[in-house]
């Protein structure tokens, strides 16, 4: 649960969506549109959330893997995205006009970071590949 | 949901919990402290998640509210705790052995930021002081 | 200075440019290449660690002026500068195979933090303005 | 060189040293107050990122050594030391009332992450090394 979408009419000159000229939003449909992208946004944040704390588990493990080697990239890769992720459910929190351009680099990170996860066998492997896949698909929704 | 926390004995030698000599973990007793350690930070892994997500909304929020020289504060303390309950959740979820005194200055910080947003009546700082409120209580219990 | 660019021939195995197949790197051309990536970076880290410094002290600085509501729109564009901007630092850094691609949005965003800073005339802005444009232009380069 | 220090009598209202109660700071003294803060300041970010752009590198570098497995432990601590450097120069930048204390466990996470690359021969990790110890006296004398 994301604590953010209950504006009403009242408050809603404090949408969180800022005013750079490229989302230009009525006040009258703004509450509505604020709902909208919260909801919509609900989902992709709490993935970001789950991939991040998979990926710095992951991460973790693989030091400590007896086949160190062939953990490198992964390593590598659980690194980059557990950043992406963070900085991508951070831009959706605060309703930054660049939050689908972060999202859109982020799918692509987290996908490459979920197929290598996906050659090994070990569980926060696993676990890990599967939340970046799952990221991956809400980041392209948000894209 | 965190996605950790399911070592079984085989690979218990994978822990994320790193070995810096302050935190000396037998093997055999190992697989039980990480299932602990991670049910441990589950729930505080997940406040400050929580509290950072509300935190960045709050701000984004305040800079459109009619009175924003009284929301200043608010701002400059819902940067700082947004920050630090992120670099709080990826230690815990890394296993770091500084997490604990990470998460002590997090509570610190998240206190502060609650009292302040308690002040307010919007219903964006409110919902932010119930998840800093929550989450000081949370790492409180981590420190 | 950046602490980097100093592999001899002995140590070009340990090239930070990782290898996810992107760009494929043979070992006798590593140790010139890496160079020329580490000379190739180091200006633009030390753009975006100027920028990010510059963007935390301009949006502290603008919630304590007068005419607060004015800049509402710098502060908000200066928080999602300096975390790109610190993003971009450390994917380069590291040698990320997605430094380029963060670079890019890292421009774009340093480009509009700096035009709207321009519009105003306190000395914080102004050094941001300043700071932020030429940030922007080390990121094309690396985009 | 950071952007900041430069602020005169007329706009010694635009402090970036926020009012947490702290750091009570009369106006007439606060431009002063302000510059010693900034100079005092100057030097530690500037550490900070040198230290974070040297633990980058040399995570990334490790990552691609013969011995690996003797590497790990310099892994994980370039990986927190480079998180925390990064927050504690931002804290600073801002002027947060809590940069101090955060600089404190930073000096320490410098420390302990300097003195185990210095156990390593290969040049990213002298480097690493120079740069933890300097982060952790400069961060010393902020705490």
């Amino acid at each position: 649960m994301v604590t953010t979408g209950t504006w009403d009419i009242k408050e809603s000159v404090s949408s969180p969506v800022y005013s750079t000229g490229k989302r230009p939003i009525k006040i009258h449909t703004k509450t509505v549109s604020d709902e909208m992208s919260n909801n919509h946004y609900e989902s992709c944040i709490e993935a970001c959330n789950q991939c991040l704390t998979a990926c710095e588990n992951c991460a973790s493990s693989c030091l400590h893997e007896q086949d160190l080697k062939m953990m490198a990239r992964c390593i590598e890769l659980d690194r980059d995205c557990a950043d992406i992720c963070s900085l991508a459910a951070r831009f959706m929190a605060r309703g930054s006009p660049y939050a689908a351009k972060l999202c859109s680099l982020c799918a692509e990170i987290c996908q490459a970071c979920g197929d290598e996860c996906a050659k090994h066998h070990m569980e926060h492997c696993k676990q890990c590949a599967a939340a970046c896949h799952k990221c991956a698909e809400e980041c392209r929704k948000m894209a």
